[in-house]
């Protein structure tokens, strides 16, 4: 199998978007990670989950995570409502690492040897011109792959 | 909030099972990533779900990724099958990061910054002696945290 054909389409974001926007998208589509693409639509950045989640959160947490245990729990509860305006791109590091992307031909080693190195559970699927096609979750992936079977009967293998 | 009141059961793997076992247990289960615990089950590391892929992938590919392109497409379907009889702990790295944990009593925004700086979505909770009590997923965490609301309708939110 080729990339195209285990990719699906997903809700981006670009840099302009608000940071909370960012995190409510990732949250009710259920995804692992956002893309953030450029106006062509072209991934400027994909952001593992944990990592959009920091968009979230206030600088000074970030860089000292003890601080964050003398914060009450009321106030820790409500902590990501304090980025008010902030933007995408204004909580993105200076120096983002190269985007995790395949190109549409790719074969599935290596989505998953990409998704490893780059340890990130969402890849972006570009044509030639680098422009986003699609995406493949790491769940997407696994499913493509039949790792969760041969095995055990149906009734085990959907036990949660 | 605490970190005990929104921790739920997942299921962990230990160093000594199959590594194409750990990478079932997370797909079935539909989990970010695993727990890998000791034999008193205090978390030993805590895997990203894309380092849980990485257990299933052949040294070579990992350490040079142009290799995998290489590689024909049905070959390439199957790479998971050569892991054999290798083990989690066969798999891990040498020198395995802190796993990510925070205690029972820790706020949610300690929870937030630690999956954060750590690139976690999963976070172990533990108790006063290191022992595992529970679990807290990147998803468990926005739920609690409310970020989907307030905000449009239930319609809205739950779309996918």
């Amino acid at each position: 199998m080729q990339a195209r054909e285990i990719a699906v389409n997903v809700p981006t974001v670009t840099a302009a978007d608000p940071a909370v926007h960012a995190v409510r998208v990732m949250a009710v589509n259920r995804l692992p990670g956002l893309i953030v693409v450029d106006d062509e639509r072209r991934p400027r950045t994909v952001l593992p989950g944990s990592q959009v989640l920091r968009l979230a959160i206030p600088g000074s947490y970030q860089e000292d995570p003890a601080l964050a245990r003398v914060v009450d729990e009321a106030h820790a509860d409500l902590f990501w409502q304090e980025l008010g305006e902030l933007t995408v791109g204004d909580c993105l590091p200076r120096s983002p690492a190269r985007p995790a992307t395949v190109t549409a031909d790719a074969n599935l080693l290596e989505v998953a040897a990409e998704m490893a190195r780059l340890r990130s559970p969402i890849i972006a699927v570009v044509d030639r011109r680098g422009v986003l096609t699609g995406a493949i979750t790491l769940e997407r992936l696994l499913t493509s792959l039949a790792v969760i079977g041969p095995g055990p009967g149906p009734g085990d293998q959907t036990a949660t």
